[in-house]
């Protein structure tokens, strides 16, 4: 399997948990049928919404309605199965960090591959990797995990930069992608797990 | 009249009762007169713009004055109209749901000339249709009426679907938008006057 | 040294010190250095970014990677300096008057550049000026600045009106520049000091 498709079915993988971190941060709101798919599309396709605005390409999803079935379909079947079987909540803290992972690297490719320079590679991924989350937390009135204390775009940026250090040692570019993604997610899940944030901005004293 | 015209005329019209929903969402937070056209601009033009963005079409407030005129002279009005009047707050539901139905019917017109599919049709209709509002709310720190507990996005689903079906069964294209309008409106009234909601995403246990 | 060069200074000192009003909004939440890089980002860019989006050209720190170290260089340097000092808070709003002002008018400028009419060219600095703080204020989970009771966006209206009016009179472009930011400035920073507000939006009785 070429890079494209193993990209194009990984982007797809990043859809369907996204929408499901979005259904199930809906569902802790009540949130009817309706508001929900909403949540849930807002939540797959915003990311890469702005990505592709930012960088003038034709956004993704007008041209390939999978991405919206996918949306729709993993919300439809989630939501009715939560009416029978008990939702693990806590799953979706790992979904969230395996779509950061999935959308941050091919944000980061789709950057690479217009030739753009490194810094605007890595804020293009970061961009792409955490803003369908921020959106999703934003419209629900919660704190953004991005924010909370564990690393979160941190991991995103250690995991882009890797790949644009190993793709410029000249490993091959399938092996540095799959292997950014798993940096991301498992870097991520580990803070998750156990609670590791990096240093918090600490003023000494501020005056007013 | 022909279609063009006519749409045009509802567009003004949308863009006239979003821009007062904004007005008399900015009065309960008791905004100056600068911070309420701000917030009258945005919820009227926010969910055409961002159609206009993904579609990759002129914003379309560029090229015509009009619509900010009709932004800034109907929110002045009703500033200083509100000083002498009692302004009834229970109107803006009726007003946004006349706006959501004419402006998800309009970004769903833009799509099918463009060609797109039905799902990017329903879609950029919905998104047209809702964005202004969420926007809105956001901004005011509510939570976004499109996610309480009656229909709304359902609305513009159904109205917008119901246009895609009669366009298909050679129904005339004004007679389509005008029942779909209608319906939208309809429904979402029928809604906010009953309190009528889907059944709401409720997983039978959640465990942490 | 002309035009072109002056602005291009003054967009890197209002990126500057946006960066540091959202350096300034993280530090109250204390978010790890990669959050509060995030938010310094969007503050700084945010505005901008957005007017290139509607607009319709190409964003500006696409090939600018200026701008991206700029951020990071100084949000680093706030971040590590505010261990030893304090930080006068109260900075925040002065630093985000002089970003109001120098967003304001180069946006404003940017528009007249494409020869968009006067209403447009007002909305699009209003919106180059205020979108980064609304969005840092948003995601930060406080009421925007420009939604609270002193003079804001009323700030920068008057100082593009002011800017197209000199410009109108024959006044030449440097000049008109300058002046606009400095009245922006000064008015923001006046309304900050002494509290100075517009009159609310205040209906006389409200019916449900």
């Amino acid at each position: 399997m070429n890079l494209a498709a193993t990209l194009h079915y990984l982007d797809l993988l990043g859809t369907v948990v996204f929408a499901m971190t979005g259904l199930l941060a809906a569902s802790r709101k009540q949130l009817d049928l309706f508001g929900a798919i909403v949540i849930a599309m807002v939540t797959a396709v915003g990311g890469g919404t702005l990505r592709d605005l930012i960088l003038d390409q034709p956004v993704f999803w007008l041209s390939e309605n999978i991405y919206i079935y996918v949306v729709v379909i993993s919300t439809l079947f989630l939501f009715f199965y939560a009416r029978f079987r008990s939702l693990p909540t806590r799953l979706l803290l790992f979904l969230d960090a395996l779509g950061l992972a999935v959308f941050s690297v091919i944000g980061a490719q789709k950057a690479m591959a217009l030739g753009l320079s490194d810094p605007i590679v890595i804020m293009t991924g970061v961009m792409t990797g955490v803003v369908g989350g921020v959106i999703r937390d934003v419209l629900m009135g919660e704190v953004p995990l991005i924010f909370r204390k564990e690393i979160y775009a941190t991991a995103s940026f250690v995991g882009i930069s890797l790949l644009l250090l190993m793709v410029g040692w000249g490993v091959s570019v399938d092996v540095s992608v799959i292997v950014s993604i798993l940096v991301i997610f498992i870097l991520r899940a580990w803070a998750v797990q156990f609670n590791i944030g990096l240093p918090v901005f600490q003023p000494v004293n501020t005056q007013d």
